[in-house]
């Protein structure tokens, strides 16, 4: 089968998924490229994957005129960067999140898009294309529970993942910009409207590696949205039962709850601990099928000419608020945007 | 308070517990005397519970004026000759179940309470006086879930009393008469009919000590109501999770569960074991209130003039249906009723 | 059965339901004495109850020989007034929530009972008594879930209530007052600690008739406290499901839910509504057996001479917090205690 | 990408979902040609999932040099026979349950198979290859619950798909046949053992069409299996909650419950109706993963020169363990294999 040829930057453990993904899930696409420093990891995965062409330098994969479109699951702080190259090569354009590591950079990223109109620019807010978030943002917009209120949302990790979070926290960006962007860009697309104020708390309960970077291993903040509603966001990363993403909307008219119970699938267990769900152990597991979905959705934009509903505009946003909620919390204040 | 003025008979858990209750919280009593043949622990109790009158034999507490009525928590083989004692002696009886360990006892117990038509006698089926249970009774019996088709209940005793259940074996009478006899009584309420056949097996998959007594320790029937109901019932004595009572009645228009999770409460858990509610850890915990219940009834029947819904033809009803599905059990044969 | 001997002030919907717990429910107590200005309600109640002493003016009732010990189940700005009355009588006080309707009148009934320190004061946060939140208490108090990282809790009314509830509005204080102090309560038992900034946002989102009184029909608070632990409260007017109380502890070693799903019992209906549990329609449904619990604590602490665990410092505290919450609220402001 | 080329026949809504599966989410294969009675929907369904060999005879696609494989979900009547017509030509093939729709042309099958050790053939057993259900098998097989003592599984079609059911009847083989089937072949490969007894009874508790065909509208079973497990397996087809597939394993330390709650995804509405979980619609829902998995098996059979682990004697199995049941529900008896 032919389809829109891409070339996956990024052999991370999101970007090795991706790649799968492509090669054998992905409806009109093929894995025609792979791309990553390191050469041992390229040839394994280009050879189980069946993939001819295969890179170590980007800028070379975007010379190749087998490529079509580029997947970016590279470190946060080259997105900008390798989004305009690619673009400027002709690239249509998937980047995980975040658009850039400052808004300045999300500004240039921007431009970069705004300059090829006729290229798909898609950001990877991949909660957005999960199957229960999408059934309960379709009743949400139809109306069926009347005006959102609350609109409360946890990202918390697995306190087994600790020891990578700590070694990661340097360069994360701290809890707001690394975790609670996905809840932001959530409360922004339940809510349909933006936040007024902010005020933000937590800190370091359990471990104090965080402090070192002005951050919390657990925080959380209240905002005010422009349309009145709460907005109520939890991170954390000492979860003792697994990968828990959660996520309430409460209505005037009905509530609906996303995933509050993590569980890894519909079995059961009865044992000497009592009547319990497994949960699910990380993002991969969770929002395997998301993945999927929104990158099958980038290629049915470039087949069909559409635009993603996920703008870059939507990415800048995002990344403004979560820091002001970073600053609200460096600083103890109430801040407003 | 003066009050209906109540013998309690038998300090063993069950007795204690109907002790504690008609001392402090049943209307319209008064915890009057109390008997048990281990005087040490007669003493305790009744000093405890401030109780006037104490004896270690039950012809003595017959004897005393100042009882009008008896709780029987006797051994079962004792219920049926203390039931007609009782009320030759003109006391109001509440028996715990069985009615009797033998269809003629039942018989027996009928004919004594025939020949005291004014004297109220109540036997000890709990669960129809549980919340739970009567909620899902009113709405069955309101047709809210249209005719019955299935019926399922299970009780299921936890892994940590086998010890008590191998060691009660020789006098239990089995799964069916000592366990599934709630189940029974359960099924004939809920669809209002009787059994038709049944098919009985099980066996012993863990402990082979109840082999000794052509018992399992885990066993099943299923039954045809007269009313085509289908009727599964399971009893075991290995649940790992707690004690397990749960019962679905499934309706041509809906289905009703009762306690699908056997849960100690409104707690549920997030640990490294998932997400999980602990179980109810024995019958006195998880019908608790039914136990006041139960008892607040036979009050209340003495005091108003009522006679109680459970009679004591249900009792012989529930001890012959039982006594077939032993018997199906243990010869391996459809029986009829 | 003789005892504690009880007058009852109030024949409001829980003043009627104290009144029959006490009179049929609660161990080494008894209901000597009614109090309403409702006389043809008093008559009613008090005859059903068999009660012998009846006022329409509690001033009488304080002057009866026959009464130890008062509940006091009247309006709220009665509390501190009837309080000392009945302190000054020589007679124990029961009182509702809330202590006090100003900060001052707490401290007035704070030096009320400090004048009398042999009689027992307790106040009516009945949540603290209600099984499950006690079984949650006892586990974080026993360090199972690590320490205190979020503590969330909400407290919605039905929908279907709301009428009376703007009815009540002007008198009730607002939603912080009338309703999240169960909540603030609840906060620093599980806690330890006292808050030490506020943020309140909430509006009118169905009902604009509380913005008269400065008031939100949904009302939100985010609280640093002093030992780090964050605190979010949720209060709200339009539940559709039913009375939502439901509190989370997350730990950094576990997280604890209670009554997450506001479930009425144990049944379970699967119908074309899909698998559900119905919810608890109020407060007294809810937290029937912790009205028990609370006044059989009373009792408790009368006949054994302990004091409890509420002190009337608590009521000070919970009010001051919830008129800072208020003030946060109306002000829009960050607020430090 | 190229891959195992294969043919689908028959366009009803499984067949579609299997065309499609094919097209865009296997792995290594290609859908080469479709094949179906209906020209127009042929047409319609090839032009969209851009299939270039388009067939209204099998014989004709049987004949076509660029088919490897096909997959069979054509009316089970026709199974046998394209079974062995499809080995005759050299093709792999995978068709859908039931093997064929009496145990001798069961054993036809089988025959076919035999002669053709190179070719790899497969029987639609989807539910082995949904997440939970293997989740489940791994941690039963591993030991984990113990020794099976009970394994209780239900299949319930929607009340809404009424009419489908009963213009069905004549030619679906009762319950036992069209629904239990894949209960029967869970309880084999839950167990790891074999039928030994059964009693089955139901009846037309809603619609008396069923009656006609010697079939109920809900029936049960209760078996005995070599292994001492009981097995208890209800079907019906009036559930007005969604299609309900459950199965539950009782073992000696510990119990697994497969989708007790058949949620259609991770979303809990909150309204008027209680907390509830909306349920799967039919099995294309439930099993969409499912479908997907066991064709990948298939291709990956072929690919990697494996056998599938279902075998056409699972098929044989299966069916006569059906009839059997189907007798002993027909002539009211207890029945042995």
């Amino acid at each position: 089968m032919s389809g829109i040829r891409i070339g996956s930057l990024g052999l991370g453990r999101l970007g090795i998924r991706h790649a799968e993904n492509i090669a054998g899930k992905i409806r009109n696409a093929e894995l025609a490229a792979l791309c990553d420093v390191d050469a041992a990891k390229l040839e394994e995965t280009a050879g189980r994957l069946n993939v001819k062409h295969r890179f170590t330098s980007f800028e070379d994969m975007l010379r190749c005129g087998d490529v079509d479109a580029v997947v970016l699951a590279s470190p946060s702080a080259l997105h900008t960067g390798q989004t305009a190259a690619a673009l400027a090569a002709g690239k249509h354009v998937f980047s995980e999140k975040p658009l850039g590591v400052t808004v300045a950079e999300c500004r240039e990223a921007e431009k970069a898009v705004e300059a090829h109109p006729d290229l798909v620019f898609m950001l990877g807010f991949m909660r957005r294309f999960d199957e229960s978030y999408r059934y309960a943002h379709d009743k949400v917009a139809a109306g069926v529970i009347g005006r959102p209120v609350l609109f409360r949302s946890y990202s918390q990790d697995p306190e087994k993942f600790i020891d990578g979070a700590i070694a990661f926290a340097p360069h994360s960006g701290g809890q707001f910009l690394d975790m609670a962007v996905h809840d932001i860009d959530l409360a922004r697309w339940f809510t349909g409207s933006e936040p007024e104020s902010v005020y933000a708390i937590g800190g370091c309960y359990a471990h104090s590696e965080f402090a070192r970077y002005q951050d919390g291993d657990n925080v959380s903040c209240l905002m005010k949205f422009k349309n009145d509603a709460m907005v109520f966001l939890f991170a954390g990363r000492t979860a003792p039962h697994g990968y828990n993403v959660e996520t309430e909307i409460v209505g005037t008219r009905g509530t609906l709850r996303i995933a509050s119970v993590p569980q890894k699938n519909l079995v059961e267990v009865l044992d000497a601990h009592g009547v319990r769900r497994e949960c699910s152990e990380n993002f991969l597991e969770r929002f395997g099928t998301a993945y999927v979905n929104e990158v099958q959705e980038f290629v049915d934009c470039i087949v069909t000419g559409r635009k993603p509903a996920v703008t870059v505009y939507d990415g800048t946003r995002v990344s403004k608020i979560a820091y002001t909620c970073k600053s609200a919390f460096e600083q103890g204040k109430l801040l407003f945007f």
